[in-house]
């Protein structure tokens, strides 16, 4: 049931739609009518990586996300978003009233008002592999990856998801031209996307959650509720990877983090809430033989 | 009761001590045992400021916060930290050893190992007027400011605090010489301090949380628990004060917040929990007349 | 796939396993080592309600709950539990040690200790319908029911569940030979069990989340986290029933469980927390007509 | 700065005024104009306790509470309450409107509507020793008492509170008529009292938390945010106190709990939630010597 199959040091490019499924096209397409929830954030894939087995890890690199579309939608959703009753969070009194932003999308950014342009700084909100186990919506995120909607997963960025069942069975969807800290209402400058994309494989190297390495830092996304729980998952197993992979003991990656450690909160609005705990690779020595960093890994 | 007055205008130096009170000079020094809990974080002041009423801003420029030491402190405290067994989230099991860590300082920065050094990146960990009713620890942040860990309160900031009583009752303390997102451990690179601050009077002006502002950004501070109420709190404050002073409406504050504002997690330690929700003044149109931005008030 | 048919109105006797799929029966038997984790918490189904249609409530009767074996177990279970570090919220100390607990199960109760017998109070851990979108792991609860862990789901109680797939995909399982509120460490006095049913239809009548109905108290189940939103859940929906039902506006449904609402927490060791907010029916007037009560309906 | 002295062993009369102060009367008093926030839930007090002494436990029997006034007040106040925005859990939607109820009370209970009387289940919202450090509103609970709103404290019950200040400073306020588990709009059947007391003291007694014992059964009260970090604090210190006065190990005291122990919800709308975790004393030994039980204790 796979769509595709990929090798490891190909250069692909995954078409994805945008979280609306391109239904919302003006003012007038409210997504509660337009949409048939919970069918909404629509994926791409489940694509086949040749040779990924379960307990392998999946290197993505994510090349390059070109906007497939000249404007971004976002939205104000009954039921979603940080600062207004919700789903999880519901409230006796009325939510805002729903409404559909359209913003249009150049070189030179997004355009959020006649004086106000937003850089263009796309990235992936969504980007999984197959869980062990459940078969999860798409509007939420989990240690497999999914909808953390954190905004390093872009361009330059190297991805490592856990591999739970031979294939991988990678999907990514939900790209954003934009997005502040917490995507607060819900839906981010939202977008379908051309994105370029090279796989690896780091086999045998199980993890457990979501990283992401940049130039600068290294990462890890933990997903839960309440939002300091998703603190203590990220940032614990960043202790692990900085003993397993670094040679720190436990209470210097402690002292570590806790003076240089940075945290990003991807989203306060999905099932489960995503922060990236984050450590700059400057204080980080060099990595232990045999495993691979960034660039290193070159396909067979 | 008041430990000295001073004028607006004036700049002024004060000294701050230590979050242990400089009780902790060597690794044999545990806090549990030379500090009297919970008699911490002691705090210089109260020091009144001439001319300020209850309803007016309190506005403190932080000009510059020298090390008053050539050490840090920081430490494993029990019943203290974010990924630890706490005094507010107990569990059976058992928490980490206490323990004592030394970090030289000098201009090089924070010498956290042989290899390792920090920026020195100062900052005021504790900032606050008096709050109108409760008399409140020096542990805890709340609306007038107090116990925050905000990193963004160093050198070039400009602090704006509600004034709940007459004179304002002004005090710091908890200086560290550098700080990670969430001060995880619950204690920073501490440090005594000289600070040298400058202070002006909005009157009139009543704010219901501390903000900040720099020359990039503008912040408010929010303080809950759990973590996304901190965040809740921030936020929505922010998105009132893009509507009073810059003249949004407010879904449109609302939808720029999503799409660019950001968090930064101070602590995830304290009694409260503390985060900064923050805007680029690039997406800021100029302010409304009559609100005085950094820099416009001069003294009389 | 599905194991077997049932037609509503008759009476049904389904046998469940226990939670560790019974390969616990000594201290000897550790559960991290006798179970493949996540692949717990086995579930007996699922049964297809004949006539059932997405959209239909489904009306659980639980008759009775006889235990299948003398002796129930109980475990501390690395990751798992509300008062130690787990998987949702971690630690970097240490969790305590693993450890089994056969505890003799007879006419008189649970033999806890020589001088503590619990009484013999059964109830299903888990009950659910399929849920519409996702597949969920056993061990999580959710609007279709699940593991909730809500010691009222026992004899005489009347559970009703939304009916999300045409079917309906009924299962059980989780039983619980007794239970504190919340499931304090994860496992309760589990045992594997012979249970009676019977099951009726109530066409057309959506409802959002699980019902249970006593000769006292109609209850709502929700489930979430932080603890709170569970409450909210549990409470905004019960709010909305009587209104639907019992003819309340809303400020009085929010006033009368204000002075008169009770909440009992299932769990707070599951991926959602559950808590069942309930109210008496002593207070409740006549039900309207065309929606059916306890009892009311019969099969055709 | 006491009122008034009192000897243990004396029987006493406190006369307690309404969370309002007594301004609301009638539908037109609304909360936000006649009272002056947040000057509100006034307390009877300080009274001192002949003999206190900090690290000493103060013993409270409530004898009788009677009301002062033939109705009671409730209200929906704007950032008040669990299913509606607040001042710790903001949102940009609209609270709903202000409202006050007015209900007659008399022997046979409060008469909430014509058909519903809910019976007189009278109880203390809020009883306190003055805490260490802080002076703290009497809007908040926390570890010396203070508005906890646990039903159970109502006559028949044993409070213990820790004192933590010489001559204990004790105050009560706050009485309720009626009130569900969690108060979920913020006032329950809010009313002036008259209520009997009888103190004792436990010398050298040190507790951390306050204690509730009844006929039936002992419990702590935690207060904490999230709701489950309440849980944590009054479940860990009741395996605590079971290992301590019962001579129980903490792993069977803590399986005792998972099976058998009980929660009630106090409140999930003061500045932090409060839980009563309970056991049955038919499933607790003897006590151990020297610990005084229930009516024990005589006064010298």
């Amino acid at each position: 049931m796979a769509i595709a199959t990929v090798s490891t040091g190909e250069t692909v490019v995954i078409q994805t739609d945008d979280a609306f499924g391109s239904q919302v096209h003006s003012e007038a397409d409210l997504p509660s009518t337009v949409n048939k929830w919970p069918y909404v954030n629509p994926q791409t894939g489940p694509t086949l990586i040749e040779g990924a087995r379960a307990g392998d890890t999946l290197r993505v690199e994510i090349l390059s996300i070109e906007p497939a579309r000249d404007y971004v939608v976002s939205a104000f959703i009954p039921g979603l978003g940080g600062l207004v009753p919700s789903d999880n969070t519901p409230m006796l009194s009325k939510d805002l009233d729903e409404k559909v932003f359209i913003y249009r999308l150049d070189e030179d950014g997004v355009h959020f008002s006649e004086n106000i342009v937003l850089p263009y700084a796309p990235f992936l909100g969504t980007i999984a592999t197959a869980p062990e186990l459940e078969a999860v919506s798409t509007i939420s995120p989990g240690d497999f990856g999914g909808n953390m909607d954190v905004p390093d997963i872009g361009p330059g960025a190297l991805i490592r998801l856990p591999i739970s069942v031979d294939g991988a069975f990678f999907f990514i969807g939900d790209a954003h031209a934009a997005q502040g800290d917490g995507e607060l209402c819900g839906a981010a400058c939202e977008m379908p996307a051309r994105v370029r994309l090279r796989f690896e494989l780091e086999p045998g190297q199980a993890i457990p959650l979501p990283e992401i390495e940049t130039e600068q830092e290294v990462m890890v996304v933990g997903s839960a509720r309440p939002l300091e729980d998703a603190v203590r998952r990220a940032s614990s197993y960043l202790v692990e990877l900085m003993v397993a992979r670094y040679g720190f003991d436990s209470a210097t990656a402690y002292q570590l983090l806790t003076h240089a450690g940075r945290l990003r909160v991807g989203n306060i609005v999905n099932p489960r809430y995503s922060v990236a705990a984050r450590i700059a690779k400057a204080f980080l020595p060099p990595r232990r033989a045999g495993v691979a960093r960034l660039g290193e890994v070159t396909s067979g």
